[in-house]
């Protein structure tokens, strides 16, 4: 059997659609992000990045590396084992009371990263509560898709963000179905937010569960950064509250809140849980520290939300489109991919402007985009320097401008 | 719906059959290991861990701490986004980069656990390549089961460790499948290891594929510490090499090696790869650190052997009934969960001595048992306490004494 050529054949393929990924290999500045020296230039030359999901920079912050510091020469490297067989350090049992502080719930669990949170803890819901369906908005993460896919329970999908559709979609399940209505506060390549308050009153009205996957909004929104859920006030409804330590709190890790039996079920019986190792405890000690600050300090989100507003004013004066949304996340429709990829390479080489260019599968074809996220640490001179490249860029290449 | 009755329900369940998992609660001592303070005791204790995978005491290695501090002073914290986009830091192409060396492979990829590194590779090979079939070793790990059930390709599973039985397997084939023979070399729970050269040439016979997990032997077998494949002389008979970063090597991650295509492929299509933030650069500079010292270091690997041959032949001298295997990992059949856990607790409360009980689901029920990894840090009074302490139990506890 050729396996070689199997595998040319499928990487060709992709090749040709224009979907085949080069990776920006990029070296972090710590002290100076946004920047990031650009391995994939010979002269390696420092770029401005301006996709990254440090959303606030909280990846350089001073209270984030001590800690990660100071428990690395604490506990050393790793933790050595998994969870149950010797792995669960003190450092993982502080930053789990820390989110279900945060979360206003009993108790948390954490994971290697968002992604296996979301796909063992929706995956073990779905196999093991009888009668199980899952009830999942039809943007859903693939890390949801997958959790979903591995369960093996029936599965219904409701329309986008629309809780009348799901009220619809609840309604045709049998009475004795055990429903898991999931769904994300904040979806992170069209920046929409979901009505949290109707998808939790159409969910309690049919008894059904709530899983939430904050990833996008965790550190961002809400008084003490806990995401769309605390902003509306809503955590207490929601069952299950699912986050990232990678993005806004610039670490990595993912976890779960809920009732002390929830966390305890996935606790127990998930495999993505328990057969692998456990996160450092300078990790989680460094995750503990950026929520802590981040609980506290409203000055990051405030300047991260001028930003926002300043690029996407800018762009509106400048005849770029963009997608309108309530969040921190500006995508820039280009909706082909080969010229979404020359767009990004002309900025990366002659500005020095790093900005992927967002393709299939991470979204549908045809809807190919720039999505930039402006950060508290991009400056105003970026904003307008940025701005002026695009225009430059839209000239070029002949690309049709917003309609004022 | 009583969410709450449904999660207690299986709980209860575990409780009574004695499986129900109580984590210990530790905080590791960087350069004090194999000893960690126990949370779980009132008086916060030390105790020697006696079952962690640290199986080299790497996590404490000055190499590793330094490139971990270094990095987390240059480049921050975490890598601020996914592989694609803006996540691809230096230090993980550099990683990289070692770990293709490492294993003699054109190329590497790296995921953020061994967990995920099975599930996502196993899962697109077997879902992606035309006519796929997985034929697995009957006791393969969690990851790859879960990887082959998200695949949905058909399976064919073979006695373990038994290439007679493989050979009959692909047999019975299809002529026109494209096979994938999956296997481990050292199992980590009874700690036998696999006839890898046998298996190659029944996989070659039929034109077989080869994913081979080095989970438990990568940094501790073979001349350069590649695994059990490269101390036989096969790895380049081996289509795919597996490995972590977080068991002798100290950190946390894992990884894929195998030929340009065919990580170019897993690179390209994988979801657990894709969709999931990148491991922080600083975990990836730890262990590119610490595969480079095991590269050229032999001196743990050394220690390790013969703290292990101490252990047996104190066990033997004691009477105390071990499986007898060819690695480092020395399980003490107990084959009750109750009682295992009962000796665990004792050893721990009365001994200071940290072994944590392996019940269900990893192992089957009837098999629990007691799990030792001998370090080179464990001294040779550390093996005659322990064995000492098992000797005073397996009295009171009138556990079967295995007859010289
Ligand atoms: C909505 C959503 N959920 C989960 C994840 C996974 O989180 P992590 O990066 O921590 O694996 C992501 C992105 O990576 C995401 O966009
Ligand atoms: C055979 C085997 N493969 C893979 C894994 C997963 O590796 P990791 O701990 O890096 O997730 C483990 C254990 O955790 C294992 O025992």
């Amino acid at each position: 059997m050729d396996f070689e050529k199997l595998f040319a054949e499928q990487l060709d393929t992709l090749r040709n659609e224009g979907n085949y990924r080069v990776f920006a290999h990029l070296e972090r500045h710590c002290g100076g992000f946004p920047k990031a020296k650009n391995h994939g230039d010979g002269a390696k030359r420092d770029v401005t990045v301006w996709c990254s999901n440090d959303y606030l920079g909280m990846g350089q912050h001073q209270d984030v590396l001590n800690a990660m510091h100071e428990t690395l020469d604490k506990c050393g490297a790793g933790a050595g084992g998994t969870r149950n067989i010797s792995g669960t350090n003190h450092y993982h049992v502080k930053l789990e009371e820390e989110l279900a502080d945060l979360h206003g719930k009993d108790a948390a669990l954490i994971f290697t990263s968002g992604y296996v949170s979301n796909w063992a803890s929706l995956s073990t819901l779905g196999a093991r509560l009888p009668n199980a369906v899952i009830v999942s908005d039809a943007l859903n993460h693939a890390s949801m898709i997958e959790g979903m896919r591995h369960a093996k329970c029936p599965k219904a999908i409701w329309k986008h963000n629309d809780p009348e559709d799901l009220d619809r979609v609840l309604s045709d399940l049998p009475a004795n179905a055990t429903k898991i209505v999931a769904f994300e506060s904040v979806y992170s390549m069209d920046g929409d937010i979901a009505p949290i308050r109707e998808i939790v009153e159409v969910a309690e009205k049919h008894g059904a569960m709530t899983y939430l996957d904050e990833v996008h909004a965790v550190g961002l929104y809400g008084p003490r950064g806990a995401g769309i859920a605390e902003q509306e006030g809503l955590m207490d409804r929601i069952t299950l509250i699912e986050g990232t330590l990678g993005k806004a709190y610039g670490v990595m890790g993912g976890y779960i809140t809920g009732s002390r039996n929830l966390i305890d079920f996935v606790r127990s019986f998930a495999s993505g849980f328990i057969f692998t190792t456990a996160i450092p405890p300078a990790v989680a000690a460094g995750a503990t520290a950026s929520i802590k600050h981040l609980k506290q300090s409203d000055s990051e989100r405030m300047l991260q939300r001028e930003r926002v507003a300043q690029l996407r004013a800018k762009l509106d004066a400048a005849g770029i489109p963009h997608l309108p949304n309530p969040s921190h996340i500006v995508p820039v429709m280009v909706k082909d991919p080969v010229k979404c990829k020359q767009i990004s390479d002309i900025l990366m080489q002659d500005f020095g402007i790093y900005v992927q260019p967002i393709n299939y599968p991470t979204v549908p074809k045809g809807t190919e985009r720039l999505r930039f996220t402006p950060t508290p640490l991009h400056t105003e001179a970026d904003i307008d320097y940025l701005v002026a490249a695009l225009g430059t860029l839209w000239s070029q290449c002949a690309l049709a401008r917003a309609v004022a």
